[in-house]
């Protein structure tokens, strides 16, 4: 064994015991979320607090950044061992960086922001949110100065969930978009809005769960390795790529709760599994941004899950669980409803199409905020004449205004964007797999999926975190990224010739 | 504040450090029996490693030591604080003598004697299992060598699960429980045995775990702060006293799998919940001992969960809940049943009374093995005289016989006579709780167990590690352990006048 190859293992046995720690606090998350009994609360955040301390400590340590020195002038190693040393010293010189004192200051303005906005949402009242919301609103300035930028403080926070992502370029992409979304969202309204009162009937809570178990089983999550459990908000989480989870919500009045966030998490989990076990605790062994990640849930959700091709499958199986409420309802209703395109209020309950309009106020609204161009005093208004604007429509109440996304609290600026830039991935993904597999609809309609995960595994699984989103959307599809994929998409769906 | 309260303070968080990770690694164990997926198992036998080595550096670290020194000669402490000092440092000095070297050869060699175990049951031949359990006994010998001891080395191991105990106790105890058990076995052998085959009949699973619901409940176990799931051995675990886990298992051929487990696993679940959350990760807020953790579940699970009076309570809920199984049993068929005395060959499965001799063979055999007078190619003809000669049966296989318990693989030596102290002490305690209480019997037939709750947390409960279970004996009953008040106790049950 060479020098270089010695030192290596000791950096990724380093970093092996860095993960085991991180991701026995992500089981702690997980036992939160799904089991946890109400008086173990208060205690099981502490324990958090405490691995993610012990966490921290071990990959500032300054025997590591020696390591990583060494290992960065080393000429003998091979490209992944290369791109795995370069990658990790970003992120510790990143870490190191940030001093406790400012890590717990931040923990706790996150925890007053939040319990202030729990109150805020209870007492339909902005006030109690605001001075906690403005004191983090400044910490993140501060962060975006730790963590420097080169032209907006937004941008570093933006940098954060998507490596290279900035202001500038979310601008052009959100200005371009904005105009194809108005227009086929203009060209939609005008038809007859679909009937969905059909999803909305009783539906037994074990056959939802049995029928969103069988989609999964479909899609090819692996039960083996991995679980799906109940929980107020469904989520994905991972603890190797041998055991990752993801929960769902079951409303027995709402068949579509389960169902999408089956399909949603379930891409999310398929990318997790994806990830090379050898590589476990090291950045070629994780996802490669927050975009790239909604981009594989999304894909599934949407591409594939809200296609005709996927229901041509899967609508004889919903039928035969469900015969009283969907024998009645043919095909072609089925899709149109599934695929309502209506404006409205909450977020996480949008469309496909004008979900993009409530990441787009966001977007302004945190740029701005940033920036210091508005107060946290005038969310209220700014918000409620955005939804307005962009939406025609006005929230009759704070909950369903600007106090629904828990984000701002816990200090997740610059996350919303992913979430579009992931559905612009999905679509330009979905575009390459066309091109490489050519009969897609086909696969989907035969619920044929294996050369759809062959071809996400060889084309964005295997490479975890080697290249940036945009490195990467460039190297599977040829180009960088463009909405016009995405506005394709909702044309050929929405406003076929 | 004065000097002495600042660095008990430090001393209080350096503990409260350890306590997460042990906590967090205690969830991370729980995650394995119930929840793991297959797949996940590798790694996480090596998260749960990092978690123990991680929680192990930080007990031995000097500073720790250094902290123990200088309060151990403060004089301004209160008690509570002193004990929480000294038994802590006593805990130090014990970890400090083990060297990295010799814990991971430990380590191994139990990975290695489980495997072997697994392998030797498999082929019912005790030969793949002979090697590695003779290098497991010699690593005991070294460990007894490196605690240290008095007399025999075998104490060492005692020591361990109780301090203070010794063999010389021990065979005392055992020499004189030996001859009430065999005369009051030999008096319920000589009276028809009891028709027990009501309780093999199909039972569902659902209203089995309702009815252990509603059992456990009504003991006052703390749904709050806890929950039930299944598993494949029942146990307890807790992650503070705020979160205290049990699991079952359910047999639909047997009701007696359910219902055991739940009471046992119950008392040893009100034993943790009743500790004191203010001295989470301190001596104070642990358990007394395995033999008194052991009284706790057996007080509850035989002396009250096996009287006439608990199921003069229970039984006509279990006859509503399985009214075609039951309503043909009469309570004293139902009682006689339950309690049906009758020599076996698997531990796990015996009555309360016969257990002890399973205790005594094993005892008896680990102190041998220890000293070397017998050797690990013994074990199976030692075990099947042994058996022959204490319970009048043979195995017809090593399953049944020498290789029917996991927990010499797992290096625990000196654990087994834990299970029977506990009995004793259950006994004595009852005994005393008697003598306080008076109406004992009218209590249990009124579930009332709220008086029992309190006494149990007044004379056990609250102290935590503060006393030896020999000194919480004699503080409690007035008394050292004697075995007169478990003879009395079944004679008692099984030879009323």
């Amino acid at each position: 064994m060479s020098k270089s190859m010695g030192l290596y293992g000791q950096y990724r046995e380093r970093m092996r015991r860095i993960a085991d720690l991180r991701n026995a606090n992500a089981v702690l998350q997980w036992d939160q979320e799904t089991y946890l009994p109400p008086k173990g609360a208060p205690l099981r955040g502490q324990q958090i607090a405490t691995l993610s301390e012990a966490a921290h400590e071990l990959f500032i340590d300054e025997k590591l950044g020696a390591l990583l020195e060494e290992l960065a002038s080393a000429a003998d190693l091979g490209e992944d061992e290369k791109a795995n040393v370069r990658l990790t010293m970003e992120d510790y010189q990143k870490l190191k960086k940030f001093t406790p004192a400012f890590v717990r200051q931040l923990s706790l303005a996150s925890s007053k922001a939040f319990h202030a906005w729990v109150e805020a949402r209870k007492s339909n009242s902005f006030a109690p949110f605001q001075e906690p919301l403005a004191a983090m609103v400044q910490l993140k300035r501060e962060e975006a100065n730790i963590l420097g930028y080169q032209q907006h403080c937004y941008d570093a926070l933006l940098h954060e969930h998507d490596k290279g992502s900035t202001t500038a370029q979310l601008d052009r992409i959100f200005g371009e978009l904005r105009k194809p979304l108005k227009e086929i969202l203009a060209e939609i309204l005008k038809q007859p809005a679909p009937d969905t009162s059909f999803l909305h009937q009783f539906f037994n809570k074990d056959t939802q769960w049995n029928f969103g178990v069988e989609v999964l089983k479909k899609m090819g999550y692996d039960f083996e390795a991995g679980r799906q459990d109940i929980s107020e908000h469904p989520f994905t989480i991972s603890f190797s790529s041998k055991d990752v989870r993801i929960t769902t919500r079951i409303q027995e009045n709402d068949f579509c709760h389960m169902l999408w966030s089956c399909i949603h998490e379930g891409g999310h989990a398929l990318y997790e599994q994806g990830l090379r076990v050898s590589e476990y605790g090291l950045p070629l062994g994780e996802a490669c941004s927050y975009s790239i990640h909604e981009s594989q849930s999304r894909i599934w959700e949407n591409n594939i899950g809200r296609s005709r091709a996927f229901w041509n499958h899967f609508y004889p199986l919903l039928q035969a669980q469900f015969p009283q409420q969907f024998d009645p309802v043919s095909m072609p209703d089925f899709y149109r409803a599934i695929n309502e395109v209506k404006p409205s209020l909450v977020r996480t309950e949008a469309d496909e199409l004008t979900y993009h309009f409530h990441v787009m106020i966001r977007y302004e609204l945190e740029k701005k905020l940033l920036e210091g161009s508005i107060l946290t005093a005038d969310i209220p208004s700014y918000w409620n004449e955005a939804y307005r604007e962009n939406l025609g429509v006005v929230p009759p109440d704070l909950r369903q205004g600007c106090l629904q996304d828990v984000h701002w609290s816990h200090g997740s600026f610059g996350y919303f964007s992913t979430y579009s830039t992931g559905s612009l991935y999905a679509a330009q993904f979905e575009a390459a797999m066309k091109n490489d597999l050519g009969n897609l609809g086909e696969l989907i309609e035969q619920a044929d999926f294996e050369p759809i995960h062959k071809w996400l595994n060889s084309r964005i699984y295997q490479f975890g975190r080697r290249f940036t989103s945009e490195e990467l959307c460039n190297k599977t599809s040829g180009k960088p990224l463009q909405i016009e994929y995405f506005a394709q998409y909702l044309r050929g769906k929405w406003l076929p010739h």
